[in-house]
């Protein structure tokens, strides 16, 4: 059968990262080996994805320690260097705090923060294992045992973990079970992840796909031919409100209009109580060239100004229920986060 | 303060028309003197919108006309080359009726059939006045006698009429008013009508415009962003649905959550009565490269399949009201075409 991608993996003495710059057309690996190879990585987006961007942080830590000890650096210059690793990319939580779970066991020795490091990737993969089993029983108990025809948005897989996926996991973990019969990947606007990204990855494990506007999921599902939709999270909060790739909502509402179950799958880590309703998260707003150009084309008249959220907030009513590596919260049956 | 663009024009002995594969960095006029320009114009669609190709044809049969007499062409050489822009995109039914508007009258001289073409043409831009005017009183009636904000999708605007627009027309009868704070631009995937032509007609007038993907209109709509959303019809049924251009259902299914008004503006003309239900209109489906494809770039994996319709159709209960040239059909008073 198929074998999900390895976004990140140790490789003998350096990280080996899928480039995803190149992809869907050409597929590349490439070693990271100083610390400069692996900033450069990150902040050309060769790696990409909260959970991933967490895994280079701590293994970036060790491909400094080994550079440290190849080279002969003072403690000043390698925590110089191991900081540089921390901020860059400025908005990335994920990567300081990939960062700081190991960094502190460098007095313990290099194979402690390796030991460590290796563990955060394999919690990661193991959670999205578990989220891939607790979502694809509740879709076949709640749809049917049947091969399914599921929606997604945005890319949730390999490419944004360390190699299995979220929202994308469950589809992959249905597909094993050969219970795939279709999945309708939007391409995602306006950075086309799902073109991308989430069509490549399930071209890559032979699993039955279209790729369709984002214009066009409205009508795919309230006609029928979806059982259900299934997005990612990059924040829910204590109401159950889920933040996630602009898009998002649209997919909710067609699910709501046409009754189908509309999944959130995501782990626990994404889950932030502090904040109360989902009008309170703040929105990042990005630049314009996203949408005014693609691949270097000017779509756009020169100078139009645009509309380009990264996010937008599903409210709860329209959620059936998030799948976590924990448990399910069925949100119809009031077990909110 | 502003001119509408005039998307075709009789100019002297030839139509000029702004040839819109050029759009939006090129604003290039063009002449079409000859049979074979006309033909050529329509299929590599310089011109195109279902109104626009009705005059084109009309005024075609003068060009044929104009070119017989310099020729000295035989009847059947004449015949035959009007048949060819009727024929010229066969799909295209209003280039056909436009051809048949006129030619009958070819019996009565050159200058019968270049004033019924010249007629057809004004009655289109006229009935586009006319709802534009009953469009923006509908609005400023239901909203309030203020600047709007209005969101609209696709391009309904003079580049696919004769000049002045449906949907479009009524966000340009409001900006002559003064009564137009800010539109939002769906940029219309996968053929980007909205960021190529929409953004440029609303950037040479003057008319203060933001372009968004697809995605991004639910959450506009839903927080509170936006006063109206707009758009043109394809085709209206006796139970009042309407099919328009493919992402239309999705933002009236963010307006109708978020309760604000969604309105259908269209010529009587596009109103078929002998159809019941819109789920009973055919919907065409489009090829896969207009999907994996943006101006030559592959933007998704090679050979990947796409679920690609040109329209969708949205049901009447998700709209306000109907406006033709004749009247406001309001729906929610059980006003139905």
């Amino acid at each position: 059968m198929t074998q999900a991608i390895r976004t990140i993996e140790w490789s003998d003495d350096h990280i080996v990262i899928l480039d995803q710059t190149l992809l869907p057309v050409t597929e590349v690996y490439i070693s990271l080996k100083t610390v400069d190879e692996v900033i450069d990585a990150i902040q050309r987006l060769a790696v990409r994805g909260a959970p991933a961007l967490g895994v280079v942080g701590a293994y970036g830590v060790v491909v400094a320690l080994d550079q440290a000890a190849r080279e002969g650096w003072s403690a000043q210059k390698l925590s110089g260097e191991i900081n540089r690793i921390r901020t860059a990319r400025p908005t990335a939580v994920n990567l300081a705090w990939g960062v700081d779970q190991v960094e502190g066991l460098a007095g313990q020795g290099r194979d402690k923060v390796f030991a460590a490091a290796a563990k955060l990737a394999a919690d990661d993969y193991l959670a999205n294992r578990e989220m891939a089993r607790l979502g694809a029983d509740w879709l076949l108990d709640k749809i049917g045992n049947r091969p399914l025809t599921l929606l997604t948005h945005c890319n949730t897989g390999s490419l944004a973990t360390t190699g299995w996926g979220t929202a994308l996991g469950v589809v992959r973990e249905l597909h094993l079970r050969g219970m795939i019969k279709e999945v309708f990947a939007d391409e995602t606007r306006p950075l086309l992840q799902g073109a991308r990204l989430t069509a490549w990855e399930l071209a890559h494990e032979g699993s039955p796909f279209r790729l369709l506007p984002d214009g066009a999921a409205a009508m795919a599902i309230t006609t029928g031919l979806i059982d259900a939709a299934l997005i990612g999270a990059d924040r829910v909060v204590a109401n159950g409100d889920a933040a996630n790739k602009i898009g998002s909502l649209g997919v909710a509402l067609a699910c709501d209009a046409a009754k189908i179950p509309f999944l959130v799958v995501a782990p626990e880590s994404t889950v932030d109580r502090s904040v109360k309703v989902g009008s309170d998260i703040h929105i990042e707003m990005r630049n314009d060239e996203e949408v005014t150009q693609i691949g270097g084309v000017q779509i756009a008249p020169l100078g139009t100004k645009t509309f380009n959220p990264a996010f937008d907030v599903t409210p709860h009513k329209y959620i059936s229920a998030l799948i976590t590596e924990k448990r399910v919260y069925n949100y119809k049956e009031g077990q909110l986060p």
